[in-house]
């Protein structure tokens, strides 16, 4: 096809990628010359450089609201590029994680994007090794792979000051139990769970801590309500690591009676839209999902294009104060 | 095969792949002796390339909650085998669509799960001609792939006759407009919609009548019933085609003031676990996504296992009613 639109094949090749030092006019000929012969951009690119011009993305699941957040940004980074996202989803399990992940090897996708894998440092760097990767989510420095990440302890800091500034001393805490074989130190749940306690201890309220180990999903965020709501005295704040988890403690809250923020205050983290809705109206945390998908598209196409050295990316959250919190019920 | 069409087996994989570089001469022949010799295209191409144990699923959004349900039943029935499923989104768009069909067949899945495609038979055909196909969502008789849809027409049956009961006259629906290439009469939220005004003029309600053809998303919701509330008489009450179009109604009643069920009632589709969160408790209609989704995947095995007979699938939808629908406002 080089041969026909009169260009060389780096040409055609740049034309594909939609890279940058392309003049207009070799543009149009290349784009004419695969109309012509019909050409598709994937086929044609595989032909000539054995690119598949397709993002691997690993999901952790599907119904957590912040995850589409991230693939929003990711997609419109990669629009108008020849790119196309495939997805695969992780969990349960570090096992089918592993499996999910050799998927999208075995499909040889150009780039993987890990959001919030479980999978160990050492696993993630066998795959960086074949195939460009930025991992979302673990704050793990790796020199084989680029790291997106929130300021998770930050985060945290700002719901627990937030609610301790309305006078709550009783804040229960629901963390996500660490299944996974990410470093303590490096795994987002345990960033935030661990910053709770030290802002609580800080403030001299090791007694009104309580935490729930269950996980990020609307099941572990009820199941840990419930446990938490049948402590005496009961806490007058609940600070859920996940958007998704506050919903599933709003479900135990209701089914106990309780009314929010009146009885108990509750605060999630990420800012889903679901936070958002009006008969929600979630306190949350932002760290801005659509920036960090972007981002992560932006160093996936560096990586692709040759970039070896390593990059980490830290995004700083806001807090966004909503109908769910207030000052805790005068006792 | 080849020697009987006198080309070579390249030649006949790039016909079965719809490759490009095939003379419309030589595709016409190797057509030909498929026909003749009653080859099975993807069975034929199977053959030639192996299997990769993947099955692709298209996803028109990744925000639908109703969407992880099927693939909650996918992967059920998937579990205890080798294949993996990865996943595309497909809109906005039929040319977004279509790029991410044949991303999956590039990437050579064993088998398709298509669910609520925009694109219509013909090129649905297509696809399923070279990979076994399961379409859901749309009513579509097709002799090449497998469909599973709801008994659309009688879920919306049962919410319209559920809030005349209730006494609603003035019952507004916020439909999904079409977009794309799918045969009205096929096209689920044409149904539904279809439905509506059925229902409503069997009912003597033609003056009730009032649609805003927006999008099933929270944007379209929201969109939707701003439009349907600036009307006069107001409706007492809105029929949402999915439950996340009926969030975004949820947040437009919010900001008008009004209160669900006391002013507006509010019914949507799909029961997904959002319509269950007790501070939405909104009336909708349940068909049974997960086990859409584990017949989809059943039916896809037996596909890739050879079956070449088409099935239809349909799935009798019940009404949940909650809190969100109740009797009009005395006027």
């Amino acid at each position: 096809m080089a041969r026909h639109a009169g260009v060389s094949t780096t040409a055609v090749s740049k034309v594909l990628r939609n890279a940058y030092g392309v003049s207009p006019a070799m543009r149009d000929r290349v784009k004419a010359a695969i109309e012509e012969l019909g050409y598709r951009p994937h086929a044609a690119a595989r032909a000539m450089r054995g690119r598949t011009f397709t993002i691997g993305v690993l999901l952790p699941d599907l119904r957590n609201p912040f995850f589409p957040d991230i693939l929003d940004g990711l997609n419109e980074q990669l629009a108008g590029t020849d790119y196309q996202a495939i997805m695969v989803q992780g969990g349960p399990g570090t096992e089918a994680e592993a499996r999910a992940i050799d998927a999208l090897v075995d499909r040889q996708v150009d780039g993987i994007l890990m959001i919030a894998p479980e999978l160990g440092r050492a696993r993630l760097e066998e795959v960086a090794a074949q195939v460009p990767t930025v991992v979302l989510g673990q704050h793990e420095r790796s020199a084989v792979y680029d790291a997106v990440h929130d300021d998770d302890e930050l985060g945290a800091e700002l719901v627990v000051r937030h609610l301790i500034g309305l006078g709550h001393r009783r804040i229960a805490h629901i963390g996500h139990r660490p299944g996974g074989r990410v470093r303590a130190a490096a795994a987002l749940h345990v960033i935030r769970a661990a910053t709770y306690e030290r802002v609580m201890r800080e403030h001299g309220l090791e007694d009104g801590i309580a935490v729930a180990l269950t996980s990020y999903s609307e099941e572990g965020g009820y199941e840990g309500a419930r446990a938490l709501l049948a402590r005496s005295p009961r806490p007058t704040a609940i600070f859920a690591g996940a958007d998704l988890a506050a919903l599933g403690a709003l479900r135990a809250l209701h089914e106990a009676g309780l009314a929010v923020p009146q009885d108990v205050s509750l605060a999630g983290y990420d800012n889903t839209r679901l936070a958002a809705l009006s008969s929600i109206s979630l306190t949350s945390v932002d760290q801005g999902g659509a920036a960090m998908g972007r981002t992560a598209g932006r160093l996936l196409l560096e990586r692709i294009e040759g970039r070896v050295s390593s990059v980490r990316f830290s995004v700083t959250p806001t807090l966004v104060p909503r109908h769910s919190t207030a000052a805790p019920p005068r006792s």
